[in-house]
């Protein structure tokens, strides 16, 4: 293997080591459990499941990779906080939309060689990625990997 | 910049911001607040930087990068859960530690090039990296972020 298929490996096992991590802890919690707070007063789970659908979703475009999804869960999952918008889906469609996202991107992701994962991002322009090409494809979906990761912490606590 | 001063930038990047984000949630919380739980019956605060502190310390043989700093840290903070074993630092020298440890590992990623990166971590042997080379050193880190990332997210729900 070359260095760069071994660091695209690298990059690629861990999203999917995250994104498998919280499929498990998902499968454990009953369409009930998705209606509990993280902790007293905090977001639901169903939220968190609702936000990061939508924020991977959103990477559709900022990778330049496709049209998005799931576009109705920007108001209730991005722009409100929790409980302020109805649940645009049930508990069964929303697990359905996360898995749907997120094996849309990860066989994206299977394909990418390095020059793939370094092309600029589309939220930056040519004229500020040649000033700051650290506003990649990878810092982006090693952003969004951490990003899970954080909330995959709170809804365990519900197990 | 070549790809590979991008490459290593971009996971410095993500590793300072992660534990960045700790500290800032670390600065808001008084030493009392980490005695508080992340959720009912769950890890202390405290704990969870116990076992942060002491798994970003075992990156230092790890990684082939130098001696621990703090082996007490292991059997309170990893070899048994919560509530267990005294805690053998106070929360003033349990802050200093973290910030010991994650600026020494910051100062070694600091100076990687790609080829520092690729390298194998210790715990594989040289014959079964062969068969996988994606047992190096940036697996690691990057799992490690996430890590942090993942008990991050519990920390801030006490703030």
């Amino acid at each position: 293997m070359t260095n760069e298929e071994i660091l695209g490996v690298t990059v690629f096992n861990l999203w999917r080591l995250v994104i498998n991590r919280f499929n498990k802890t998902l499968s454990e919690l009953s369409d009930e459990q998705l209606q509990q707070q993280a902790a007293p007063g905090r977001n639901r789970v169903f939220y968190l499941l609702g936000h990061l659908t939508a924020m991977h979703d959103r990477m559709f475009p900022l990778l330049g990779i496709g049209e998005r999804l799931h576009t109705e869960l920007d108001e209730p999952y991005i722009l409100n906080p929790d409980r302020v918008l109805a649940d645009p889906l049930s508990a069964t469609e929303l697990r359905r939309a996360w898995t749907e996202v997120n094996d849309k991107l990860t066989r994206a992701f299977e394909g990418f060689t390095l020059e793939d994962w370094l092309q600029k991002h589309t939220a930056v322009s040519e004229e500020d990625f040649i000033k700051d090409p650290m506003r990649n494809r990878l810092a982006v979906v090693m952003n969004r990997t951490s990003h899970a990761s954080y909330h995959a912490g709170q809804a365990a606590l519900t197990k």
